[in-house]
């Protein structure tokens, strides 16, 4: 072991147009409907019906991307075609076989609850437009990861989804302007991309709309300079520079009114 | 497309006693090798030595588990008995070949800078010992994902980390006193332990040790109860509980003396 070990390689998986097979239709199958939509993959869940939980009949009944079979697994012949395979049965002795399976097909698993038969764990995750975000305690406590998992929901910066969305959408429409992979004009980019990221609050980066991007390419990028957010006509500002410290300035201001009634008193009491 | 998608898995890929090359040995490789060393991962570096990056280096001459070959790749022999394949190098054809052969062998592939010829993406890490945090924009905003993980960085729990630690041993002493998978003992467990999680602040659960690990098993797991920290005899609990909101204090304070201040002022000089 790295003096630095003991952790995962946490990884951002990509399924869009690849095949999931899920093994199972209870609570945690449902969990595992839900992750791998949002990651676009097919899906083809294998459970008789009569164990399947409401959350997954709900997933079946939606408009999603599911191949459904009301049985149990079937063997080898199930796993043709698939790149992911994710099973959450009571049944450990099959879900060793599914694990065993997959091993010799070269198929990623993971088998719900027992450890050593998956090649991945999922973690606690927040999902807020296109970021992502997966708190992982490496199997220590799972409740633990869940209270980390609010905690830094609360703590996220307002509209940083929005703001990911517009900041992709401006990179995008920059790479059309200025083409070109690596070299000096993918430096003069990036080094402007951060410019724009550092210098634009987040709540800023998520008002920039189609307008906006481009006078910031017209106006910023052919000039190698970040104008602000007011001066291209960022509409609404007032509405999150109000308050620019709401507690703070509450906090201070009952302190001042309560110093200021306490040493009136005071005064006001010993001049009679 | 499902609506919920757009998204990645988000996953902790599991690396312990696995072999992974890494093609290239500059900056990018250097952060490579790094996360999956973090992973208590095999690795095999290929890279001419004149391209190392001082990071690389670094690695190379530390006590780590790195096997290294100073020559460009080689072909399909340099893929035998590995499970995982990371490039970067500055070679796009080369890439391509790379990522074509580890798709043949069905082995998960990163290409840095090739989106299209990656199996998965990385993202911006944070790491507190067993707790281990991903952002991920899905490629929309590297830039964006490193601010939003320095304040997730600022807003993390203190001790989080050694918290997570000691739930993890607490949990495994548990499963000692009180075996079995599943069932209604596995359901008691689940329980007790999110109770224990949810009544004892992290920095609470962060000092236990040994000696309160066996009391709290003792008194709290055999009476179905949780026992406070400072019931088991929690030390230095002062040292964190002195100041509860201290910015919030000091502004208060500071509000209270400029308010007395002022109003004394206006009605010392109104007496005379």
């Amino acid at each position: 072991m790295s003096p630095l070990g003991g952790g995962s390689l946490l990884l951002a998986w990509q399924l869009k147009g690849k095949h999931v097979l899920i093994v199972g239709g209870g609570d945690v199958a449902s969990g595992r409907i839900e992750s791998v939509l949002a990651a676009d993959a097919h899906v083809t869940l294998i459970s008789p019906s009569n164990g399947l939980h409401p959350l997954t009949k709900r997933f079946l009944d939606g408009p999603h991307n599911i191949t459904y079979h009301d049985r149990v697994f079937g063997g080898v012949e199930d796993l043709v075609h698939v790149d992911l395979v994710l099973t959450a049965i009571d049944d450990v002795a099959q879900s060793r076989v599914i694990c065993n399976l997959c091993r010799e097909l070269k198929i990623p698993v993971n088998v719900a609850d027992i450890p050593e038969s998956c090649d991945f764990y999922f973690g606690s995750q927040i999902r807020d437009g296109p970021l992502q975000i997966m708190i992982s305690t490496n199997g220590n406590s799972p409740k633990l990861a869940n209270i980390i998992r609010k905690k830094i929901e609360q703590s996220l910066p307002e509209h940083a989804g929005d703001a990911i969305s517009r900041v992709g959408e401006l990179r995008t429409k920059l790479k059309e302007r200025a083409p070109g992979v690596g070299g000096e004009i993918g430096k003069r980019r990036m080094r402007w991309m951060i410019d724009v990221c550092t210098s634009w609050e987040m709540e800023e980066l998520a008002l920039l709309d189609d307008q906006m991007i481009r006078k910031l390419l017209d106006d910023g990028w052919e000039t190698n300079t970040v104008p602000s957010a007011v001066e291209l006509g960022a509409k609404s500002r007032q509405t999150y520079n109000a308050m620019p410290n709401a507690p703070g300035v509450l906090v201070a201001t009952l302190g001042f009114v309560v110093g200021a009634a306490c040493a009136s008193l005071f005064l006001l009491t010993r001049r009679r």
